[in-house]
């Protein structure tokens, strides 16, 4: 069945998402945003959709409501909310808020709906590459996310709060500090007049050869072979920002003491 | 000209550095390593090359002597190598030792020939695209080894040894930090029985868009937003591991200073 979806919001996932679920026979009937020009930009790239202008969606046909607002403000989103059915599905598409957040809206079927990306308005996005996360309060509901996930993704995972939270503390260090290596990266060889494109090659590698072999077998470098001369030499470059420098110490200590050296 | 060229080492960066020297016309005439079965397995991998069983290539009619070795056993190969001419040509391929660590082999022209990349065995390598950085006691020996890496290669940049001492730091972060967070990423997936793949596409749209916008552009996250209260949910979930959790910590106050909010 092709359900009726209206979105919440109109940022860097709705922008993508709500296409996705047009092209995917799910047609968004409605978007609503508190930037009004937001919701008719979006509207714009949809087929039938139409912009509101509060939260009331009390008239509103669809079956399911997707909160893809900033985290902060699930929950207001989630006390203003008001739904046309008993059995209207709400969610949310946050890897770091509970479920439980939504039990505001005084419905029972809520749930989750996390696409494993990250999204800004400029880059395309190949939404059938991307994992997609759900977790529900109701089989009903989950049912109805996993189908509307697997007609967007090849890989829609089921998973708990637990797992969803341990999700986001690895998506953190695989998106958040791999990308701060790589600013700290830039950084450094703008200080020498190096050219950061120099280390794309490596990273692209990196990474490669990371999900070929896995990363624990991966590792390379000073620290993994405890060459304690290299790690003071690399100390010392950086010892005019001293907050570098017990990033790199502590880092590296945590590689060392992952791989002791053999007898 | 095409040099003749000798190589001393049999490990992962000769293993692809010598067939595409042979295949650019720079023929490998010798390979030594201290393991004569390693040699072999070169040498049979190349068009006229020869294993060697010391280090002395007084008979050589090799120009140039590439130092292809760990890191540590540079120097030791430098104090025993023995060179045909004046004028033979000796470099290393390490990013973090000094040229001076040559000056033990008595020649005027040495240096450094170093691809900016991390090699192993099994993966194909495709040399044209790694940046070759390349420094020199010696004018003369300096457009040998540009000539040279210009062959193998589409980057050839010319570097001090301060440079490279900073590319050297720069690679560490982006190549051995990122991976050992991939690491992290992934033991936190499994000890949740989450599968690493998931987090792929997130990792790969992280590199492309640091590079496509510049990693300082591109940071989201918690620390970058300043957002306190879900860094105290992930540290509470690290919790069991003290040295994760305070490399977590650590490192995203560093995000945290790194990205003022703005008023």
């Amino acid at each position: 069945m092709k359900y009726r979806v209206s979105i919440i919001g109109a940022g860097n996932l709705a922008w993508h998402l709500a296409p996705t679920l047009d092209n995917a026979g799910f047609g968004v009937a409605e978007v609503y945003s508190r930037s009004v020009k937001k919701a008719k930009s979006l509207v714009e790239r949809l087929y039938q959709a139409e912009s509101k202008k509060n939260l009331d969606f009390s008239n509103s046909n669809s079956d399911v409501f997707i909160i893809a607002v900033n985290d902060d403000a699930i929950e207001e989103v989630a006390q203003e909310i008001v739904l046309p059915a008993e059995d209207s599905i709400l969610v949310h598409t946050s890897g770091s808020r509970s479920m439980g957040i939504l039990s505001y809206a005084a419905v029972e079927n809520i749930g989750i709906f996390y696409p494993l990306q990250t999204f800004n308005k400029e880059a395309k996005v190949q939404f059938d590459e991307i994992p997609i996360c759900v977790e529900a309060s109701t089989a009903y509901a989950e049912g109805i996310l996993a189908e509307i996930g697997n007609s967007l993704s090849k890989k829609v995972v089921s998973i708990d709060s637990d797992q969803r939270r341990a999700l986001h503390v690895a998506a953190v260090f695989a998106n958040n500090f791999v990308n701060h290596c790589l600013r700290i990266s830039y950084d450094i060889m703008k200080s020498e007049k190096l050219d950061g494109e120099l280390i794309r090659p490596l990273v692209e590698e990196t990474i490669r050869k990371a999900f070929q072999i896995g990363p624990e077998r991966a590792q390379t470098g000073p620290a993994k072979r405890h060459d304690y001369e290299t790690l003071d030499e690399h100390l010392d470059y950086l010892k005019e920002n001293d907050e570098l420098a017990e990033v790199y110490r502590i880092f590296s200590q945590y590689i060392v003491d992952c791989y002791p050296l053999e007898d």
